[in-house]
């Protein structure tokens, strides 16, 4: 007969006997195969229920250490597995988790989003009202490409900023472009070719890699990457920012892009990845006409973000595919549900469609082209000025400076790091070993003027020691 | 000289004229060489002024259509390509989007939210107040992970919930299941074999199938997934659901699951992934320890979702690592961006953390017991019941019923479909034929009983015909 102390009891009684029988079972006081009291029996001499035996056996019951028997009674089941399986972790290992990113006094590397810049109390207000007028739609499942609101906003947009004329059926929302990349490759097949620029964003590389696809790496000059690096990469598909390429900033002209929508239309399978990711951010004059938009063959495929033009911890991304290939994504991936929340995708159209998204960007504009100004006031007035030339082009949140100087630029990097100021060097973008040595990454968006021009001095210092 | 006729000027006159030029560019009536007026004289041909000249050409420069010598003038680029790409599209596809759901009178295939059982006004509320008292968070990138916040609120849930202990650094969250079945293939390798159960969510095979695994499948029998049958895969990883099995509602027993324990503690690199969809949903009693927490050698990794217990169109779901798992997913995948909003990370934290996610699971529980309760009366007073046996296991949002019939699965779910009734058989979720017939779905969550009542009578007269 069980007997159990059951002073010892915590929380319900049933659990406690439920606990004790287990025990019992998995070190072997019970054995396979025996009998249990009846419920009665094992009740009457506790002085108990018979209810909570009854709850206690058949917890047990389901979760399969008992069986039992119609009118005979309760058994221990066969556990023949369980000897074979550890019961105490002979592994006590320790989890390394990534440190957060080290504070710097000025940090040049990154174009973090102010919190004041963030239209806070529009965007909840814009998502109350969808609470309360489209809590029936919040609950719709959304197509694979996103809600059609949202499709039809971005296609607006892209009309009204970028001069595109996209049918909102040809866009994919997804939670990120790194995951629309993901996407892309399962659209494309990853048996082919994927050439991306050289110096470029690592990322893309990474993401590819995942997908066993080892990219190849085509220079850049003057005018972005260059028709016979890329011919010569053999690839089917290249990955490409022509409105304004990450690092070094160059817009890709005219005559370079029919080049490369040429390399795309000789042959069948061949695409073209243009990665439009900060086109919002242009300063001055109108927005570069899109590669999408010159090309009348199918063969270009749009990406762009709302991480730069809203803020990065909102994951929204889109994708504009050519006919054939919007049609073979809802063909062959439509199984995947949406990754962005219905709850943001309908904030972010009512966002856009109110008038609030162009106001914001308007803002951000005036706010980045300010400090632009400013960052290269502070270093034109530094000392740094006598050994730097800054290269600029009006467009997106850095700029260059090529510095004058014989160091080696990871030297250069860890002597500022020692000194409070991280900033990131032209050829730490390069694939392969590279020549443009001592040009540095300006990242202006969030910086402190004062403590800039201190940074300035100090990279200055650095440089004479 | 160029002359235009300005009086056709819409929008800035600066822009009409640069679309002139680019026309006549790309129309061949100015040839690549070619020099342009000098910005005085156009302007003054024209009566305009030099600045709308100047900002045309500046354009057409940016966009490389035009270059210029300093002292000379401007003048057309070269724009080799543009002969040979397609100006006019000879393609006129069609946008095949697909269907949207059909919409039926009784739809027992699909367990829809209810809008009305959302808790909006509390959702809104929690995070109208992240937004006041952590603006600053909002804006800071997320760990690839999760942010910590919502990792600890989840470890407390499951804790509390399912008896689990989880270092909140054990989490990663992802923007939905499928998202986190593909970063799992990243993770443990796309060269395995992956062993799934017979019949079961065929989802999980449509993402494998993309990262190129095509799934071995494991025959259940009335515990699940059969020791032999995955031993006969030769797989290396097994992807079950022992808690709750879709669509049969098979809770895995004790002695199943030592068997599968010892089976991945065999050999190196062997993996169980427990899916653990609707654990929250057990109507009676408590709930089944998972196989996570038999598991001593970090064998097992355990997924849930939101989806079912929130709502499926907020995309957050997460999945908990063994150690030297979690060590691997940052050293080689933490260059992701976690693919949830912070908003919505940090709306959820706060909603677990606050009570409001228990106190809601349990109101969820409430009404799926009645609406199951009364589901199952309806089918008992119905002509229906003479025909067919209820199997269920108070568990989840669907229970099975098992039909007398000499017609074919196909045939029946055609006939109601006619008459309005969307249903589905357990014979559709086999991946080889199946001589599991006349067994179907039925999914209560959001079910009218009136009109439930009457879908038994048709589906009774149907079996009779």
């Amino acid at each position: 007969m069980l007997t159990y102390d059951f002073a010892k009891a915590q929380g319900p009684l049933y659990e406690y006997i439920y606990q004790c029988i287990k025990d019992d079972i998995m070190e072997g006081n019970l054995r396979q195969g025996e009998k249990l009291p009846s419920k009665r029996s094992f009740a009457k001499n506790n002085g108990i229920s018979t209810i909570t035996i009854q709850n206690a056996y058949d917890q047990l019951i389901s979760e399969g250490y008992l069986y039992t028997i119609p009118q005979k009674g309760y058994y221990v089941a066969k556990l023949e597995g369980m000897k074979k399986v550890q019961r105490e972790s002979s592994l006590s290992l320790h989890i390394n988790m990534p440190e957060g990113r080290a504070s710097y006094e000025v940090d040049l590397s990154d174009n973090r989003m102010n919190p004041a810049l963030f239209p806070f109390s529009i965007w909840a207000k814009v998502l109350r009202r969808i609470i309360s007028a489209q809590s029936g739609e919040l609950m719709e499942t959304s197509p694979a490409g996103g809600i059609r609101e949202l499709r039809v906003a971005i296609a607006e947009h892209l009309k009204s900023f970028r001069g595109m004329l996209v049918d909102p059926d040809q866009i994919v929302v997804g939670a990120g472009t790194e995951y629309l990349y993901g996407l892309l490759v399962q659209l494309l097949g990853n048996k082919r070719q994927y050439c991306v620029e050289n110096p470029g964003y690592r990322k893309i590389v990474q993401v590819y890699r995942q997908y066993h696809i080892s990219c190849k790496y085509a220079d850049l000059d003057e005018k972005g990457m260059t028709f016979e690096g890329l011919c010569a990469t053999g690839a089917d598909i290249a990955h490409i920012s022509p409105n304004h390429h990450f690092p070094t900033g160059i817009t890709m002209p005219a005559g370079r892009r029919y080049e490369i929508l040429a390399w795309a239309n000789e042959r069948e399978g061949r695409y073209i990845i243009e990665d439009d990711y900060d086109s919002e951010f242009r300063l001055n004059g109108k927005p570069i006409p899109t590669l999408f938009s010159m090309d009348a063959c199918e063969k270009v495929i749009y990406m762009n973000t709302f991480s730069k033009s809203l803020t990065p911890t909102i994951r929204i991304s889109y994708m504009v595919l050519p006919v054939h290939l919007i049609n073979r994504f809802y063909r062959e991936l439509s199984f995947y549900a949406c990754t962005v929340s219905n709850f943001e995708q309908y904030t972010l159209a009512a966002f856009i469609r109110q008038g609030y998204f162009e106001k914001h960007i308007n803002r951000m504009r005036l706010y980045y082209s300010r400090q632009r100004k400013k960052m290269m006031e502070t270093i034109r007035k530094s000392k740094l000025n006598t050994v730097c030339e800054i290269m600029e082009n009006d467009s997106g949140l850095h700029f260059l400076i090529q510095v004058k100087t014989d160091k080696v630029d990871e030297e250069i990097l860890r002597a500022l790091r020692e000194k409070g100021i991280r900033i990131n060097a032209l050829s730490e973008f390069f694939f392969t070993p590279s020549e443009r040595k001592h040009c540095f990454i300006i990242n202006y968006s969030n910086v402190d003027m004062e403590k800039a021009g201190k940074a300035c001095d100090i990279f200055y210092q650095i440089m004479m020691e």
